[in-house]
């Protein structure tokens, strides 16, 4: 069994389980720390390992294709090799990056064409091909190319959206299957639901992506500007379609509270830029809530950076250091950040599943989203 | 006895020491790595220790003072405690700052009046506030405020600029002298050699600063464009004069082959933002040569980014990989080059002191000048 449910909730769809790959076991609930170009931003390798003790960590398709590109990740003999890494991978499809990175994009039956946003190349991105660059970066999981429909669509667009998604997704898992793993290692293949925030396509496209056993599924095109009520009846309509004896990963989502609510439904995986990318910005989450680490408030607080924290950072460290270094745009300042919220985002999945298996999620998910929500 | 002559080399004036802080032994001669606004850039203060094993670090007065500014490092209690760092901190005296960062100053008989380069904000330095604000700061050493004369200066200038640098630090060592450390523990102060390139004005300044019995000795106002040659002779031409039982520190200086000549002068402590500034740029020092990571000739090169390396990024780490993400501008590119150059230079001094007490000093020093003056 590449995927076993563990332990299920009983006033939630919520459950804990294990993700067997070739680079370790994955404890789900998960949250998978983004490491857009074969490096999670300020965060050092060891760090991730001993400190985070992040199980699985993403890569971006698009990203890694462009640079430092697919020649040197295949002498490199595969991503892991190249950055070091040697516990699990997924690599998205590219198609999310496309959509919002590349400001000149032309999709066709064929695949996707677009500009590089960093020299203004051309490329073309297939089903097919999407699956060769994903086997030479060598992920342990793989994801289809799909089309990230735009919010808002009217339905019939989303609708012929969704239908290209499916078709790709058919010739992407006939190459999927007609190729090999170049490293040794097994590659996961998870197909893509979509159809924007329209139940009746949702269903159809959970129904359709389910057709095809593969060893996980994914749910894109959220969390794109539609607000989260729209977001998470999206993931019930899916998730009661979705089988409950394979994983299911919510793509590019999002907040703490998102990820309890993304449990609670019964979401398995999830990864996100936000606890990177904000920390970046100086923004911090805590289980007492969220801090602007520029507001003056913290100029003169040598207390820790988080008393309550997981991780070395939040003991050595003082709320008036760490300002002073996000002032100061001090490259330590997003280090200690991205340390921090990535250690926040490891410790909620840990203590979800703690909760969802010894039977209390629900009361502690209630009072959990209180508290991060506050603004400090 | 806070300093203490070790081992003397018999075919140069290098020679090793020891030199007591308040916050611990300092072996000698010794790399400070800079550490600007209270962080050494890109480097965790674990990594400082544990990773570099660096025995001082130092900060800058001119950039404490703006930024967090006095009264937050006064209220967490000095710059050890604001950073959490526990060894000793050399703080130099700001002039430096003044003369290279500060478009907008006016050197005047009671001190220097600048503009901050962050906000244009109008300040005074004086030898007087200077001795305040460095016992504010709390750091193990503290400088006097001198005037870095530029090069070239003519004589007359050079004299003039020299004759207030001894002026103000007539009265920066009365005040050291009237006040006390603020946080419990012992503060040194070292007087500044100036002279710019003359003989006979640096063997006047060095006189000058020598007839104060002060816990060590400064050279400033070298590696400031004059040609090496030039400094080298300025160096000796102090070191002649300056006594043998005091530290010498030679400010901001330099390049590896500058630090194994200044220590066969006799040169005891240096600081230099080039391993760090220049990891930022990709600029790597090895004790084969000089890498620059943006050469494509790395861009397949997967052995480790130095085999005869020190630290855990020469290993975990390798050139074709440190290579992407220096070209791609991560974070982490100036995280890896930064611990590698800065244990480099920790790593050349440490031999440096092992060689002289062995009595092999000068073979080694001509040898390994030829190495690390290679472009790889």
């Amino acid at each position: 069994m590449i995927f076993t449910v563990v332990g299920k909730d009983t006033t939630s769809s919520a459950r804990t389980g294990r993700l067997m790959t070739s680079h370790g076991e994955i404890e789900t609930p998960v949250f998978m720390p983004v490491g857009t170009a074969g490096t999670v931003k300020a965060v050092h390798q060891r760090e991730l390992k001993e400190d985070l003790r992040a199980r699985i960590i993403l890569g971006n398709t698009y990203h890694l294709y462009l640079r430092p590109g697919l020649e040197i990740i295949g002498k490199a003999g595969g991503l892991h090799k190249f950055m070091n890494w040697e516990g699990p991978i997924l690599t998205d499809s590219g198609g999310y990056q496309v959509f919002s990175l590349s400001h000149i994009r032309k999709f066709t039956p064929e695949g996707v064409v677009f500009n590089s946003h960093i020299d203004g190349s051309k490329h073309l991105f297939t089903p097919e091909n999407i699956v060769e660059i994903q086997r030479t970066i060598g992920a342990d999981i793989i994801m289809a190319l799909d089309e990230c429909t735009a919010w808002p669509s009217e339905h019939a667009d989303a609708g012929k959206s969704m239908e290209m998604t499916h078709r790709w997704l058919a010739r992407g898992i006939k190459h999927f299957e007609n190729t090999s793993p170049l490293y040794g290692h097994e590659q996961l293949f998870f197909p893509i639901v979509q159809g924007s925030v329209y139940p009746d396509l949702r269903k159809i496209s959970a129904t359709e992506i389910c057709s095809y056993p593969t060893a996980g599924y994914a749910i894109g095109g959220l969390s794109v500007g539609e607000p989260e009520e729209v977001m998470y009846e999206m993931i019930d309509v899916v998730n009661s379609i979705l089988p409950q004896d394979k994983p299911r990963y919510l793509m590019g989502v999002g907040t703490p509270v998102n990820l309890l609510e993304g449990i609670s439904r019964g979401i398995d995986m999830f990864d996100c830029v936000m606890p990177t990318r904000n920390a970046r910005n100086g923004m911090l989450f805590t289980r007492r809530g969220i801090l602007n680490m520029r507001n003056n408030k913290w100029k003169d607080d040598f207390s820790p950076l988080d008393p309550e924290g997981t991780c070395f950072v939040d003991f050595q460290y003082s709320k008036a250091y760490l300002r002073h270094l996000v002032i100061s745009k001090e490259i330590l300042g997003a280090q200690i950040a991205t340390l921090h919220n990535l250690s926040f985002y490891l410790w909620l999945m840990e203590e979800a599943r703690i909760k969802i298996n010894n039977g209390t999620f629900s009361s502690w998910k209630k009072e959990m989203i209180l508290q991060i929500s506050e603004r400090l």
